[in-house]
C-alpha cells in the first residue's frame, strides 16, 4: 500500500494513496499552522474509527440488523513530554435502531478489534485499546 | 484528543475532530463500498507522512535550508491473513532545494521518527519502520 505526501505551503500538506482521493492535513497556529486541514494524529485516531466502523456494520448487515444510525467517539491520551505516543485510546461505538441484538453488536466489535481492523492492529501493539458501546432502540 | 466517525451511507463515514476538519473514508467496490474517500488504512500512512513531514520541514526551516519542493513516499506491508496489521512501513523523504545540507535533513528525520513524531512512536512499536532519504539540489 502507497501513499504520497507533498508540502504545499507552509505546514499544509496533501496526502494521496491508492484509492486516489487527497486529505489535507495541517497544523494549528500554536504550532505554526494555519488549521486547513486535520492534524495528522488526529487523522490517526479517525483512521482507526473509520476502519472499526466498516468492520461492524459490515457484520451487523450480515445479521440483519436493523441499524439508522452509527456512530463512533475515539479518544486518544498521549503524555505532555517527548517521544510522545498514545498511550490509551478508547473507542466508543453508538448503535441506533430497531430490534438491535447487543449481542449481535458486541460480537461484532471482538471480531473487528480482534481480528479485521488493521489499523486497529497495528496501533494495539503500542496504545491500549478499550471499547464501550451504547445501543438506542428506537420505537 | 477527540474525534467522531459517523456512518453516511453504505461504508461510507465521515471523520471529524478537534481541529473541526472532516475526513470522508470508504472502502473500495471489492470490499462493499463505493470508493468515496480515503481507506482507512491508508490515512494511517498519511497521517504517519504528515506527522513526519510537519517536523522535518519545521527543523529544516530553523536550520536556514532552502527547500523548494518536499515530499515524502510511505509505502506499508502487510500480510493478507488475518489478524492483519502493517509489519513494514518505509517514509521516503525527497528534499529539493538550494544548497540543502544531507546532514541537516538526516538529522532532521531522526529527530522527528525518534523523538517529535507522535503518529509514527505509536505505530512505530507494531510495525518496523525504515526510512531513506533523497536529496535534490537544484542549480
Amino acid at each position: 500500500m502507497k501513499s504520497r505526501i507533498k508540502l504545499v505551503e507552509n505546514m499544509q500538506f496533501i496526502g494521496t494513496a491508492d484509492s486516489g482521493h487527497g486529505v489535507v492535513m495541517d497544523a494549528p497556529p500554536s504550532s505554526g499552522g494555519n488549521n486547513s486541514g486535520s492534524k495528522p494524529s488526529e487523522l490517526l485516531l479517525m483512521a482507526f474509527g473509520g476502519c472499526s466502523g466498516m468492520d461492524v456494520i459490515s457484520i451487523l448487515r450480515k445479521k440483519k440488523q436493523d441499524v439508522t444510525n452509527f456512530e463512533m467517539n475515539v479518544n486518544g491520551e498521549a503524555p505532555d513530554t517527548h517521544p510522545r505516543s498514545f498511550t490509551d485510546i478508547h473507542i466508543e461505538y453508538v448503535v441506533t435502531g430497531r430490534n438491535i441484538s447487543e449481542d449481535a453488536v458486541q460480537r461484532a466489535i471482538e471480531l473487528s478489534l480482534g481480528k479485521y481492523c488493521m489499523v486497529g492492529t497495528t496501533i494495539g501493539k503500542g496504545a491500549k485499546i478499550t471499547h464501550s458501546f451504547k445501543v438506542i432502540q428506537e420505537g
